[in-house]
């Protein structure tokens, strides 16, 4: 028996989110699907980020045991036969027992695209949100900088979700302008439930102007969700990449 | 009544082609379904470039006749309304009566997008053409300089299209490096049936090695469709924009 450890990237349009569900076609559901084509074993996989319904990754990473013996860097092309083109394993190696996607991160970055553009480009709508007017980015990026550190982050989790404690540590968070669009970039060791999307939707209304971007630290530690903007829409979000220690 | 000009954008991967077809979802069916919609009336609609199935366009170029009173500025805004995410009109103008949008063009802009990754990123994967290993962009420069000029370019155009003349002026041609992807961009007054796919596919095994770069002169004189590469398909193929006189 051995751990297999993929990266894999995908455009999470057509897909009710990573996690596996009955009656749903979800990424997992279809690498598992695809596992089982190639080995005949059906087998629990385990991913980094359970990202939503039509956010995209392209540096998810997934484990599952198996005591198939093809070998473990034959595993990205084998599963690529299998999968879908919206699909792709870009790296497959073995990790330890010890190895978890999520766990054994230490960090991981994630991107949110926005475009101004009154007409969304047809050719980029499925990776951008867009946005009515114009957006003052030198007020986001103030916004942005008060993001980072360690804080209770409760005001950009959304309710209902559960988990033990809601301080995570934000290593980097930053705007800026690539060709027609704006990217907010944000990295840490951990997020919670929708903290991207909220943060994106937050930082869109400081470019409005309708939050001021100097009271982030404030909305912080307001730990109010209500303080924050809107969850942004699921299409403009991209998992980037997730390191690991000693990568 | 009066005509109307419109600019649209698409993502070509949902249609079979522009051109309206009895039992297939197209780019201009969807359209005309739009101006009913909106207007009440059916029209006829004439379109510049009749792409083909999963062919991209950033601005091809439609008209049609009608005697509906919204101002023609606002046709734009209107239709999108009435059409989906992957179709958008960019803009809409009144046209004269002698307009049209092929016959008057003086100008078209394609490119045609490749990547040499042995994994298709799934992002990007609905607008290039993958192709196994690497490319020697130079050679395909050297070819493509060789492309434009006067000529008949029966070698570059599918058996058994039907047009009076095979003769066409070719202004630019070049390739070049974006990002991951390498883009042949070609324009001329006017293009045979499937020209730049075959152009793009003579290019790529300039590439390769296994056309010499040196003899695009030569397949052009032969005006043999044998002599030069095969149809590179269809989605690394965009419609970028197409000039008018006086514009």
């Amino acid at each position: 028996m051995r751990r297999i450890a993929l990266t894999i990237a995908y455009d999470g349009t057509a897909y009710s989110g990573w996690q596996a569900q009955e009656n749903a076609v979800t990424v997992e559901g279809t690498l598992r699907n695809a596992i089982r084509r190639l080995s005949g074993e059906e087998v629990q996989t385990v991913g980094a980020s359970r990202t939503d319904a039509g956010v995209h990754a392209l540096g998810n990473v997934a484990v599952f045991d198996t005591e198939c013996p093809i070998p473990p860097e034959r595993w990205a092309r084998a599963l690529n036969t299998f999968l879908p083109d919206d699909i792709r394993v870009t790296e497959s190696w073995e990790a330890s027992e010890e190895f978890h996607p999520r766990f054994s991160a230490h960090s991981k970055r994630y991107e949110y695209r926005i475009t101004e553009d009154p007409i969304v480009n047809p050719l980029r709508c499925r990776f951008v949100c867009g946005v009515r007017g114009a957006l003052d980015v030198d007020a986001m990026q103030r916004g942005a900088e008060q993001f980072t550190g360690t804080h209770d982050y409760s005001a950009f989790c959304s309710a209902g979700a559960q988990t033990p404690t809601r301080i995570r540590t934000i290593t980097k968070c930053e705007v800026y302008r690539d060709g027609q669009e704006i990217v907010i970039g944000v990295e840490g060791n951990a997020f919670l439930y929708n903290m991207v999307r909220i943060l994106a939707g937050t930082l869109i209304e400081m470019g409005r102007g309708a939050i001021p971007a100097e009271s982030m630290a404030e909305i912080i530690e307001s730990g109010d969700r209500t303080k924050a903007g809107p969850t942004a829409p699921p299409q403009g979000l991209q998992l980037v990449r997730i390191s690991y220690d000693g990568e």
